[in-house]
């Protein structure tokens, strides 16, 4: 990112912070230090730290091991880097002795040993949640942002339909089969950091099931949840399989989360509202009979992370923007038996969402 | 970890926190939650916390979709689950309700947006650091968890053994070479997050160089920062070689290098301080004439997390006690022209250091 660009995502934090009377924004290492300031975003036990006064340049407080990971923001920035014997909140609490009683807003990242120190070095100061300022920034993606966005989601693709169309999972263990569609996401471009979500049989109801030792067997359902970033952009794709002729049950409940997870692109759309979305999803299984049984939000925004806000989720009635990407993963659980979800990547336009997944999607066969 | 394992390290924490008046402990997900309850290290937007108070049992607040990761925990702690819809800092508000002004102790990588939120929630409790409490814990290694570190470190062993004895990296970019390492890393057994350091020629001098497209070339000395983990316990290594014909220079700092690394052995043993090893060290390279080029502390402790207390630096004058496991990473950097950092594992044993890493240290030619 050229700094002119940071610059300017700087001076829009700015506007929003003068708008809510907020003196500081702190931008710790994680998604927000790359997205405001193309800074590093592995947080550590060293401080590091992106203060951006409501006017003028920020300062970046910092270890003097990690300089060089500043270095090029210097014609942009105040640079202070303390040595591994010091208490680098005092640095911080100097950066801000200029206001009185500061209003600080805070990065939802960064690590809380280093809120714990200001509570006590700066206790004048009052503490908010940067996330109004920095989701107004973040959610609505700019089209080079949107670029990388698809760029990811077209490697999740083709290692998914290279997966689906020539694995045999049958025998294996989730965290075989797991490792196996891993490869193919690496084989692919995206940088992995977790081998993802298989969750067979049983286990596929749970949402959130930890893969494990489970051997895949046929009649089974299998849920793969899987991602992976390019330049730091997420994909974030689920497929539900079955291995071995499917079942009337299973056949059924496929359709029913298919149909919510097509029906619903049409309301990613300008005009409706976070919580509208996921109602057009949900009253389509609750419609069918499972309402019960699809037990999470239709979506989470992605970008830089992987789940990011907002969130589509009854409740949020944050109106969606043309710009803003989401998952689209209605699910359908029943406890004891399996499993289906079908997620993918949607960009919200005028008139509906722009899905940038495209691998198979319908009833899959594995063996 | 068997329930009886997780009981006894609650129960420590809970007289820790009598003898500082600490009434509750707040457990996020990390490594600290590994080591408390045997629970998730996975961080998320979404909150999950194991709340130990000074005296009882523990009561965990959880998402409804996390809850099987903390079903088996039922029968030694309260299991609070929240719906997607809820706010689950009430939850935590309520739990907490019985005690006025209550003090919290949180652990270091709880994300700062939930303690913001605590802050407005519960605005009558005071915050510290849980550090005191759980550094005391898990800075002592039992002989299992050294056994894990000791595994790691054997895996990690043999990827750079076969990496050096193998591969031909000049040609090859920092990425290329830091790649073909990764690969070996994860043949012999290690889960890796990320590359780790390839840093060449004058990037060397940078400790903490960003591996990057420079291509290697011969004359340059060559550093090798890597890791990984097994059943949750890290490795951390760093080797450096030279490709070609190593010049005098080089093989004068490398030679005051393995030497500090090699005699500041000794010193981690009972009756010495933190400091006093980092102190051994430094003295060799100082009185080799390179102590201004030593920019970094001697090491850091070494367990669940790849960093942790406590840290051989001047100032930290905590007495070693026998079962801790810190690095041995002394360094010379000399900026525009190279760096040699040779790193180990060393567990503090009553007469001195147990070096866990055998791969080869001597000075290694590379093409």
């Amino acid at each position: 990112m050229d700094l002119s660009s940071i610059s300017q995502r700087i001076a829009k934090a700015q506007e929003l912070m003068a708008e809510r009377g907020l003196d500081f924004l702190f931008v710790a290492p994680s998604s927000d230090m790359i997205y405001m300031f193309d800074g590093p975003s592995h947080a550590s036990e060293r401080l590091a730290l992106v203060i951006i006064p409501q006017s003028g340049r920020p300062e970046v407080v910092v270890p003097q091991l990690e300089y060089s990971r500043f270095a090029d923001k210097a014609s942009i920035a105040g640079i202070h880097t303390w040595p591994e014997t010091a208490q680098p909140v005092d640095l911080v609490a100097e950066l801000l002795s200029g206001i009185e009683k500061p209003k600080v807003a805070i990065s939802d990242k960064m690590w809380s040993v280093f809120l714990v120190r200001m509570l006590e070095a700066i206790p004048d100061a009052t503490y908010s949640s940067a996330t109004p300022i920095i989701r107004e920034l973040r959610m609505v993606k700019d089209e080079d942002e949107i670029e990388k966005l698809r760029i990811a989601a077209a490697a999740a693709d083709r290692a998914w339909d290279e997966f689906a169309t020539t694995a045999s999972i049958i025998g294996k263990t989730e965290r075989e089969a797991a490792t196996m569609l891993t490869e193919l996401r690496r084989k692919h471009g995206l940088d992995i950091t977790g081998i993802g979500i298989c969750a067979s049989g049983p286990n596929g109801a749970n949402p959130h099931h930890s893969t494990g030792d489970r051997v895949l067997q046929e009649g089974d359902a299998v849920v793969f949840d899987f991602g992976g970033t390019i330049d730091n952009y997420h994909a974030d794709v689920t497929r539900t399989v079955f291995l071995g002729e499917p079942t009337d049950e299973y056949r059924k409940v496929y359709e029913i989360v298919l149909q919510a997870n097509r029906e619903a692109v049409g309301a990613y759309r300008l005009g409706n509202t976070c919580q509208d979305v996921d109602r057009v999803a949900r009253k389509i299984i609750t419609d069918a009979g499972y309402g019960e049984y699809f037990i999470h939000r239709l979506g989470h925004g992605l970008g830089l992370d992987g789940h990011e806000e907002p969130y589509l989720v009854e409740g949020n009635d944050l109106p969606l923007r043309v710009g803003m990407v989401f998952s689209d993963e209605p699910g359908i659980y029943l406890p004891g038996k399996f499993g289906v979800r079908i997620e993918d990547s949607v960009v919200v336009r005028e008139d509906g969402g722009e899905v940038i997944n495209h691998s198979n999607r319908e009833l899959t066969v594995m063996s």
